[in-house]
């Protein structure tokens, strides 16, 4: 890999920079977790980027994806290299445009973020419900499963349908690729504009509606000769497995990276695969390497090309010595025989000329559930199995119609010497900007590799944030959470009381808390879950007072820089001396122009980020800490079954019967109350007496943790007694009692 | 079958008439060829008719089909049982709600007349494009074949809906059972009542949005719960194909005419069979009947339950002998595999524990394309090939893929005594209308079932309508043109040197000519291959003067009554003297109100239609009529080729190969220019003594035939002498000649 081609970006970067190179006009309409693609497409253009052609990319934001499927028609039929950007609904909104397209030949490019279809509730993560529900509009389907290979196969995309004449959809898993960030070679334009095919190009402008050599296009056709016209088309689909397979061929001389229309990965006499696409292509290849170690004869077919599907190149990779397989779909399509993928492969198997393996299906992945390294082992233990189950799940506990295979212990996959490191946070706390900087820092600087994956929960600013970051020598191919960590972080003290922090630390792993407290205080602040975790797994266990240390360098409640020099510090990622020096280019760059304070008042937090860690000795006793008492409360058994799991970041625990009741994705209402964060490491304080009335701070308060409230004399004598009031004022409230109350457990100390 | 029950309709008045009884609550928008069915809804709301439940539905009309499909999901929210209806496009702009309603559990029914989606270009018939489309959304998908099934299994679409909570979509072919008007057995709303799960619609009642027990729906979910809460739907699926299997065996219990989920015709002992759903399995029965006759064991699974797709229900009727299948599917999806249904065939023999047959698949009927009994024994044929071919066609000639299988010659399956007529005439002149009410007449007073299926090309007014009538003792399938007519006649004259009028006309049969021609003029005028096939074929020659006796009669140039006395006449469908009593009675009815003047004009029209009837003597010579040399045009290759062949009604003889170039729906401009009809009787004629050049006539005229025309001196001196001009009037205009000029060939002759 060229050095000076090394960067980092997550998947809708990527998809963007490649798009851009091959695109006149851009009809665009933003959605989840499609819309960076749109917007890097647009602020580059208003920067003035050359396409391959030499343009600047025309960018039309429409009404909805309606419209931008049908502007992108429009400007196909006008002679323009149209592409567009979406995902889910806003997919499905383009479908009646796609068939138009797909039925002019109009070589047009989606680029798609799949995400899950809204049904009994919204979800704005990844599945592939979106695209399967296209698979009969006639555009081909070409699939990425890393932000790599939306680079090197988003590019086929565009130079493929060019070709061809068949317009490509390109997608990639909706906020895990999209949003991985990685360090990827990108392939310069020039590369990508000496494959396009020009004469294709001019065919296509010089076939394009025009006043001053009119046609006519989009009429109407009666039974009479509407079936041959359609049949007409076949001639065109026919080809393209080959062309995207020249292209991919072209792609690899520039890369030295090899893609075909299916590829195959394991052993060369495997008699167990998998066949899927997406991003767990990726999970799967780590856990073969881990299975294949440990003897087995495992193996998986990664789906690039989709549509057109195409029996020759699936038999091209396929092993002889196959016996079973198990077909992996990430969408449900209640009532159909099984899952898209599935039934093609049975479909395939059933009709070619070769010894028939035993072919399951299994649905994962739905609305982004993680896939983790041991549920790709389960689906091979159930090819192993007398009777293989067939349409089951992953990765879920379904006690209802009993589908799901069981997941065996973690494992860890990754490969030797790769470092994983969790961050928790709080949303808009700086948590997760801090570690896209160290994950540039180290993939700018060093050989190494990095990765950055940001869940977030759906509370957005003040809801918990987890960054999970790996540190590698070869490219990280892990596209799930990390469950087995080097180097936690917390920068949040009161996360002690609700999340299970140090789950999956490694034993003799880092453990570092931000924390206002004295090592004495952690031995009353810290749950006995923590405790015994940290004394039992030798977990060498730091805190740092980044709240204080931001307060007295007067950076207010930004901790970030404090807490990223203290990982620096501790996860050894790479030599802290050298860190230390990117990390202060960083702030130069980011501040240099707003003076010498703000500069210098950045890097004494680096400095004092490394110097004030404090290593806590573990008291021997922690590894017996008793847990205390559970009091039960009073709730419905929503909030504790449910609800209350949820809240603790545990959701996935949740079995598919805590679901009965809610097929129909009803909730019960108010259950607000029950979640209640005291996250807050300052509160605001009522004084009385400055206090004018004016209800100011009520109006401000962003998360309605202070409230002004009136109280009648009835009410004002059976409150406590330090609950202080003072006369309302105003003719109407006379005789009633003012204050403001603040409700602790609410504020989320933002200090606005 | 109860004879008062016994009524004429179209499957969208079918489809109208069982949606009604289980709706509250219509949102609708129109399109082609679904809108009747809203339109007799709100008819009927409009008229106070009660559904089974007391209540006049409630009617609402969206902006869109996107609208109509939210509505649709917020009035089944709020607890109201729920009803659309829609096709092709409308469809597809209904997909996003439809995850919603199923995702939610929500009994919505959607009736959808099945039509093609455009592609390369727009086309307004059936094929299944539009439903093939929905499989992934969680509707189940319910298909019934002829009108007679819309009342029987239409009903179920609601039945099963309400009892599952999973919402149905119910179609049938759209502009073939859409809009064939058959004889057909109602059910009424009472038995439709008893049928009703009253429990189920008290628990969606109770289930419904309401701020008195306020729930919450249509939240959001998050990677940790969504796969598990997505899972818990399945058992609401699962019981599906049983709900069906039993309403339909209920509804069999008051029909006696029995469904199941997959019904089976045939050969017990069959090893050849078809599997298909829609209109075309009714083709298929007639002429497994024909085939069987011969001794050839072949028969039909018909798919009346798409989705959920039963394994279980399809083996209780899979004859255990079948050794091959051809699949048929009326969609095309290119880049797939095969084509929906028979992957799901493919994938059900894969998984199933039986001797495998060979499955083929083919495609048929795309954009209503008519599919022939002869098509369907090609289909048998090719299952007894060598090697039968998969991805086949029918119907047409695809001489560039060579996917087609080679029609034998037409057949005639229908049963003996049914008596087929054709009949052309020009839109609007009133054939459609007097041959729907012929269609009543048997079927109100006699016990013969008559079909009537009106064929329009797209020019509408003005265009050629054939209309198509089937009578007999038996319920009639054969919902595909007529082939082969004891009966055709023609309206307007102009039509023989344009139409292949006599083509199918069985030997002996009859063959009516509206035209002002004597005996001697059809010497001149009739064209040298309707002669030779007059003579040859030994047909029953009639001529009349229809338009004459209209004049006449002061009916103007409505001759439609007169021609439908002739055709009683002469089909002798029942006897002549019944028929004219059953016309007059009609005319009263129609006309009764307007005074004896105009009942005895109409009445006299019958009278003379019997008795102006013209018995031509066919010349021997005919036999050897030689055909005029045919004078080769010059004229642009798609013109003669393509464009020349589809305006004398012979499109359906195109091969794909016609097609080459137009593949994205490319056509030249500017083709009207040769496509003059001149199918005027009487032409308007300038009076220039008379004219004020106030140009109105011109305006007035629809099809602007009749056109001012300004000329200069030159011009004028290089005009005919017979080119009669005035000098035009106005100061702008002094020096030049002024003439209205009437075009024949493009004049209608409509006399406004
Ligand atoms: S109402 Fe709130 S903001 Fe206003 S003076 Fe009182 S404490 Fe301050
Ligand atoms: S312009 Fe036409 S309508 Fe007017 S007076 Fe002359 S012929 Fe009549």
């Amino acid at each position: 890999m060229a050095k000076d081609k090394m960067k980092t970006m997550d998947g809708t970067k990527a998809a963007a920079y490649v798009s851009y190179a091959f695109t006149e006009c851009a009809c665009i309409f933003p959605i989840t977790p499609s819309s960076p693609m749109a917007e890097y497409v647009d602020e580059w253009s208003a920067q003035g980027l050359k396409n391959i052609f030499g343009q600047t990319v025309d960018v039309t934001e429409m009404q909805s994806e309606a419209g931008a499927a049908a502007a992108m028609h429009g400007a196909l039929c006008a002679g323009a290299l149209t592409t567009s950007y979406t995902a889910s609904q806003g997919l499905l909104l383009m479908i009646p445009s796609m068939y138009k397209i797909a039925g002019e030949l109009l070589p047009g490019v989606l680029h798609v973020t799949a995400r899950s279809i809204a049904t009994h509730a919204l979800n704005i993560f990844g599945d592939h419900s979106d695209v399967m529900s296209t698979v009969q509009t006639g555009f081909a389907l070409l699939c990425s499963n890393s932000v790599q290979e939306v680079i090197d196969i988003g590019g086929v995309a565009h130079l493929a349908a060019i070709k061809s004449r068949v317009p490509f959809l390109h997608f990639y898993d909706g906020f895990r690729t999209s949003h991985e960030q990685q360090k990827v070679e990108v392939i310069d334009y020039d590369d990508f504009a000496k494959l396009v095919d020009m004469d294709a190009v001019k065919a296509f402008r010089d076939n394009s509606l025009n006043p001053d050599r009119p046609v006519i296009r989009g009429s109407n056709q009666n039974p009479d000769i509407f079936f041959q016209a359609r049949e007409a088309c076949s001639p065109f689909f026919e080809p393209v497995p080959d062309i995207v397979n020249e292209y991919m061929q072209e792609i690899g001389k520039i890369t030295g990276r090899e893609y075909k229309p299916f590829d195959y990965y394991g052993a060369p006499d495997a008699e167990n695969i998998i066949v899927a696409m997406g991003s767990v292509c990726d999970t799967a290849e780590e856990t073969i390497n881990y299975l294949m170690a440990k003897g087995e004869k495992v193996g998986l077919i990664k789906v690039h090309l989709y549509r057109p599907f195409s029996a020759k190149y699936f038999f091209n990779v396929y092993p002889q010595t196959v016996k079973r397989i198990a077909v992996l779909d990430r969408i449900k399509t209640p009532g159909s025989p099984g899952e898209p993928l599935y039934n093609d492969i049975c479909n395939l198997f059933f009709n070619a000329d070769v010894e028939k393996p035993l072919v399951v299906g299994g649905r994962y992945g739905l609305g982004s559930k993680d896939t983790l390294p041991s549920d790709i082992v389960a689906v091979y233990e159930n090819l192993k199995a007398d009777e293989p189950k067939s349409n089951f799940t992953i990765s879920i506990i379904d006690d209802v119609s009993f589908t799901s295979l069981e997941r065996g212990e973690d494992i860890d996959v990754a490969p030797a010497g790769t470092i994983q490191c969790k961050f928790f946070g709080l949303g808009s706390d700086g948590t997760v900007g801090a570690n896209k900087q160290a994950v540039e820092i180290i993939n700018d600087h060093t050989d190494l590799f990095a990765q950055a994956y940001f869940a977030y929960d759906s509370k957005k600013s003040g809801g918990i944030t987890v960054s999970h970051l790996r540190f590698g020598k070869k490219p990280i191919k892990a596209p799930y959470l990390i469950n087995t960590a080097d180097f936690i972080s917390c920068s949040n003290q009161s996360y002690v009381n609700v999340y299970d922090l140090t789950a999956g630390l490694k034993p003799g792993g880092a453990f570092l808390l931000n924390c206002v407290w004295s090592p004495e205080e952690l031995e009353e602040k810290l749950p006995a879950k923590i405790k015994r975790y940290l004394a039992k797994s030798k977990i060498n266990f730091f805190t740092i007072n980044a709240v204080e240390i931001a307060r007295e360098l007067g950076l207010g409640n930004r901790t970030n820089m404090i807490m990223q020099a203290a990982f620096f510090k501790l996860a050894r990622v790479i030599p802290i001396d050298e860190a230390v020096g990117y990390m202060k280019d960083q702030i130069m760059k980011a501040y240099g122009k707003k003076g010498d304070k703000i500069v210098n008042m950045n890097n004494a937090s680096v400095d004092a980020g490394i110097n004030n860690i404090v290593k806590i000795d573990i008291p021997a006793a922690w590894a017996d800490a008793a847990d205390e008492p559970v009091v039960e409360k009073e709730e419905p058994d929503f909030i504790k079954n449910v609800l209350r799991i949820m809240a603790k970041n545990e959701g996935d625990t949740l079995p598919v019967s805590a679901f009965k009741g809610a097929e129909d994705g009803t909730f019960p209402p108010g259950t607000a109350k029950y979640e209640k964060r005291g996250v807050a490491a300052f509160v605001p304080r009522w004084i009385k007496e400055n206090c004018i009335q004016c209800n100011q701070c009520s109006f401000v308060c962003p998360h309605a943790a202070i409230r002004p409230i009136l109280l009648t004399e009835e009410e004002l004598k059976n409150a406590p007694a330090a609950f202080e009031t003072k006369p309302a004022i105003g003719k109407q409230l006379s005789g009633l009692a003012y204050r403001i109350q603040v409700t602790p457990l609410d504020c989320m100390g933002c200090e606005v």
